[in-house]
């Protein structure tokens, strides 16, 4: 089970990805927003239960001085994953970044790129897959997919370009 | 009275000069160790109860992904004052800066310059100066002294570059 | 009494917000239009009478090379607060905010975040809060607010995603 | 068991806390040097057989154009974990964290700071934490640990400050 | 003859300036897609095998964490020129820029500017003109019409300035 | 006759290389320390009566939020120069460049690059050459002496390359 | 006699802005296109031969990596001013600044803000003020003009807001 | 035959590489001083003739606002590497880096990393390689030597860590 969580109902239409993409691993989640600076007590109570909810994997997504993914994962011993968004708030994602990579020691938060929701829920997968070898067989199979993909665009390029 | 906190013993010599000031201002003062993510409860507990402890202002110092001086404003009526810290974990304090000056609208941080922890004990000053006469006349005193530093300066260089 | 001032009227789409959230706390403020670079004597002038007048706290945005913030904390004992302001002429608010925020040892400016003039405000409320109990009581009680807004939000967004 | 590689010897010295942390927490490691520029048939071995010889998490760490990470994620369903070093050839370590955290979609590389292997090696404790109680309990007694120390500077700190 | 890869279709409307300069100097030329994320085994089979196919000199764009052009260098003698491309999740091609052009020592790439395919193709046309005055004949013709369209522009510029 | 101006005697170092180059060039010029930040009315008086002094052009240098360039050359008709200085509170000289050159529309001020002082020096004489032929003689002798320069070294390298 | 040169047609729209308030300073100048790199030879001609038509000030505006100002000082002793153009092929105009203002010993430019043609010609008519009091007086009336239009704005502002 | 330029004999010990690199794969060069600035017809007569001379490969060193690998490739048909310098006078090497890379439509610079002037005699090899059989042997053996020399480091480093 995955927590997805974000500081503001404006970064829904980055963080919905993240859920997107579970949904189709078939991975069950949770999604609701949860502010380190608006609610501090709803994120304490959050982070601290979330391991004895049943969470195995936190996502946590957040713009500017983004202290949401940081402040979370000092409060639980689970892997929490953090989106940096590039709000309209934000210096073009960088504060957002900085904010969320530059852990001190004992508090890593495990980072994607700026807005990068879906792969932060791929992440996940990964992370839950390291234990299930089921999972680990259908990231196989989206990895397959995506050449797929590729291989097809490829075709389409060259054929297009002779 | 003001309470300067940072995020580890290793800040106290930056941190040092902030107290330093506020004594040289006649304003009492107290300083401790409070960290964000290491502590997170004790910071939770210590903003939570500043103002009835009769704390007026808080200065928070902290780097890299720096947390406390926003978390804290998060969880207290009182102004923060936040101090980033170019830590040796930091990316020449750009991480620092961000993290602390670009908080979203409604929990602002009062921000000084990179390491500047005697200009947040003289923003302390300023900040209760502005119902304090007295106080202002300290800083204006201040102020006059730093213009005769500077005086000084000038005449000695003056008659050297003759 | 807060004066909120700013280098250029097109600074005012901007500047306005922390007028209107002074407004909603209650507390009084001039606002005005004052130029570091086209109007410095005028900048002397209300900064140097700025305490005398009965203001209490300065806010003053600027953009690009922004001197006004700095400049006016030279010339008054009072708490001043500085919004980067990211005008076309700026580079994404990197000038404003370091030539706001970088200030040397004696003369700090509250800085706040890049275009975060509604911050301004607030932060003018939290210093004016500092030795008066009554605003407090109100500072808390937008805290109250701004919870309430993020638990409704959670809950429109808990639902949907079901 | 967590498979800890990295470009060059001159890594080890910070890809060493890495090891060491994990020593800590009991869990399995092997440690070696893999190099996608200069080895990557290595490279291609190393990740493509990752899963089958055992690993279930990667720690990479590399510095400048750093490809090692995400190379080795784009060959595995397991998780990775990429340590942005700031090596002599590096500026300042921004090449190596944005060539590492930056991925695009389907392939995430779960970045920590700079140099902070002790930080990857905490966060892949935390991924198999995540499917084992038992490693849970550990990282929460860890956490409590670096608790106790805070509050032994701080009393320091507090008693020498009086 | 020239190999022109890119990362994915979306990054064709930029790569495509390099295959209509090379046309325009005659170069015969392949373009493809080749992703080094999605299918990096393609991406060894291309490089791999680059020279003994006739290729004599490869161009690779790609953005964000921008591996191709560098690991593809790593997997030929021959040379790579690697275009950063601004893509739509880039950092303003920062992260591009950098994750192409900071190599280690022994792999270079022959990084051009951002978005700059065009000079890409052209880069290359220098490259093989190296060694065969014909091509180098053909360059000097197109620094000749440069040049041209330069002076006619200063032409109507100085007549409709006077 | 030439002003050369600084914030602090900790720029000194920097800027004697002006006065240096300015005696080369046998022009008279005055060096003191004035300080937009602490001697305010200083730099008023500095400015405003700089012409009838007999100044033609003022180099100012100053570091961090360093408003002293922009300032004075709101206050005089005189060409001014800016020095930024990578003082130890500025961010590798980011803060001070940035502060000197982003100036508004209508106050310009001639920045050079970073700790270049000599440079200022050398572009006053250029400033001054401007109306004066004598003066320009002298500057294309020293451009003719740092031909020289290369050639000699270059002379030198060769034969130890050979 | 004022030179304005720029790299391509396509600089014109910026710096027309230069020729205008020449035009309004009443100062003669001629206006055209050098390109660095596309017509070096005009360059050197242009550069060259300048002092000798009658030329006192060059202003030279480029975008990218901007060589224009730069070579073109190191080819007169006439002072050049350089204006970093923010073009559609730069990073948001860090490239054109830093190339134009890091320029080395012995060869300044004087450099202005970021697109700021119209500071580059009130540059020009300071530079050509230093030995014309005729025309300081112009600019002393263009400062009060300025001055005038901010009090203006501070009128309509100060009632607006009442 | 390879022509090494730099800027200033101070660029020596970082461009040497280049030239020792070379020597290992028997590529015959010269090196010399040629400054864009302080030489300017130097360098024209160096690029202008450079590929009558028999050079058919030119690396060219600068630092700071970096002109001399762009002016070079402006004024010859053959291709021109660029290395990006870390003066002391250049902002941690950005300002080199970008003056370099960032070049116009029609005249590409090969930049490598900064300081890595072995890497642009290996681009050189490369580029020779190109159309040169014998040379591509020896590139491919050199690949395998760098191969080796990580093989070792990998047995090393895994003995010691068991």
């Amino acid at each position: 089970m995955v927590g997805i969580i974000m500081g503001s109902t404006s970064d829904l239409p980055i963080m919905q990805d993240a859920a997107d993409i579970l949904k189709e691993f078939g991975i069950p989640f949770e999604l609701t927003i949860v502010s380190a600076h608006r609610t501090p007590e709803r994120m304490f109570e959050y982070a601290k239960t979330a391991s004895e909810r049943g969470l195995q994997v936190i996502i946590a997504g957040a713009g500017g001085a983004a202290h949401l993914p940081g402040m979370t994962a000092s409060l639980t011993p689970l892997p929490v994953i953090g989106v940096p968004i590039k709000s309209s708030n934000s210096i073009d994602g960088w504060d957002s970044l900085l904010s969320i990579v530059q852990m001190p020691n004992g508090i890593p938060v495990a980072t994607v790129a700026i807005n990068a929701a879906k792969n932060a829920g791929i992440l996940a997968a990964k992370i839950l897959g390291a234990t299930n070898p089921e999972l680990q067989k259908k990231l196989l199979t989206y990895m397959e997919t995506m050449k797929e993909t590729v291989l097809e665009g490829a075709k389409k390029v060259e054929q297009s370009s002779k």
